[in-house]
């Protein structure tokens, strides 16, 4: 059986990058692997690993004759690397993401595709606190949860294209529209990313000992504020009044526990802590 | 060498009790171990276990002639089992707990401790979500931290017999006083415990399908929400005035975050997550 794509583009082999290569290569999901990477040492690395045929000093020559290509830079250039590279591809190529936000990002992206080429969203919810090619591996899509995010006028075709693609790398994929992937997300993964940074951010004018303190909940509790700085703010943006709502919607809650626990209310705060624990539970 | 303890009560045997239990007969710490619990089937399991010589069914029973009793029980009940299990010990008796607060009661425990017996308070952070006997194991203390919180007027030798106790059991012992512990417990674990709860409560309005999507930050983010909502509304109650100072310190930060994405202060979002990446760079 031929593999599903011919020319595989991946552009900026990140963490997600690095492992869709290494997943592409494991399962024969493509004839051929191309990376674009920014840097020279990194399109070295890549060159000389087995999962990659070539590596190209521009995302353009990375995406010639490509009929898949995969952005996997920040958020914030994803619509402008598709714009800039969809020129290059195949006829019929389609072009499609990793990034964390979706709205923007498919929204500008498919204005931007000229005849022939489709833009179509992903979002493998596979990332971690540790970036970088060098945690990469192959394994890295099993089992975890993936969103394609068509748009209203996105070809049916070009979008369960996609959608079987990241079955392939092992995921567990859903399709829903842009903005409601923006309000997910902006809940479940923005909001518990913000809260951690805003409790280590706090942490970090007290004093110099309480670190030292610290138990496995807190540990567990702020973990992924270890995350970029650069790359979060990025998603933040990306996704500013998702985000500002989810917040929002988190400081009434609060608002409500801290009301009930300075009144005594003690089945409120019981009331709380409970449903928060229900929610908890059917975390699996 | 003679153990340090000759009988060795434990009142309420969850987690942390048969813990103890389990390292005090392994490392050999006292010669005698007692326990009592409410429920005669613990009682009855306690007793066919090799970590435990006798379970009786009053604390009264369990704390007599004992020079060394730990009280296991929630946070809301330690000082009165202290009184009235006082009397029963013999002359030079320590009493310790495992309460997540202290303050409340240190010098409630204290004030009511008659002629040669003496209170002194205890957090060993070794709790967890997963709560009750079936989860205890012999190296639950290994490497976590432990607070010693003596009164000004605690004898020193009582507080240091407490402090060797639990360095004995593989713990890292701090001695602070019991108003500091409440404000550093407060900021490090109440205060993480109520983001997560409050989030979780929060997602539970939401969509039943939404947990579905949940990634591995989500699940980190929110694993102390788990714990049992009775103990933890006995917590915050026990703490009351600390934790709403700390939800309060959480709220200002959160709100510096929320109006610098608002207006597009991008310098000012970047610097709070900067500055939470530094703080949970340091928690090793």
């Amino acid at each position: 059986m031929s593999p599903p794509f011919d020319n595989f583009a991946i552009l900026a082999p990140g963490l997600l990058g690095a492992s869709l290569a290494m997943t592409v290569r494991e399962r024969g999901l493509a004839r051929r692997v191309t990376v674009w990477a920014r840097r020279a040492e990194v399109r070295q690395a890549c060159a000389e690993s087995a999962w990659c045929d070539a590596a190209t000093a521009t995302p353009e020559e990375a995406a010639r004759d490509a009929d898949f290509v995969v952005i996997c830079t920040p958020v914030s250039m994803i619509a402008d690397f598709a714009a800039r590279v969809a020129p290059s591809c195949r006829d019929g190529a389609i072009l499609t993401d990793v990034g964390s936000t979706k709205s923007l990002i498919c929204r500008k992206a498919a204005a931007a595709m000229p005849d022939n080429r489709v833009f179509v969203g992903s979002h493998p919810m596979a990332g971690s606190e540790k970036t970088g090619m060098e945690n990469a591996r192959a394994d890295l899509f099993v089992g975890r949860h993936c969103f394609v995010t068509p748009l209203e006028d996105t070809p049916y075709e070009a979008a369960e294209r996609v959608v079987r693609f990241w079955r392939d790398t092992g995921m567990d994929v859903a399709t829903v529209n842009p903005e409601e992937h923006d309000e997910i997300v902006a809940h479940i993964s923005h909001l518990p990313h913000v809260l951690a940074s805003v409790l280590c951010s706090q942490l970090d004018g007290k004093p110099a000992d309480w670190p030292h303190y610290a138990g496995n909940g807190l540990r567990d509790t702020t973990r992924v504020a270890a995350g970029s700085p650069d790359l979060w703010r990025d998603i933040l943006e990306q996704n500013r009044e998702e985000a500002l709502r989810a917040i929002a919607g988190f400081e009434d809650e609060l608002h409500r526990l801290k009301a009930a626990l300075r009144n005594r209310h003690d089945a409120t705060v019981k009331s709380i802590l409970r449903r928060g624990k229900e929610f908890r539970d059917r975390l699996t």
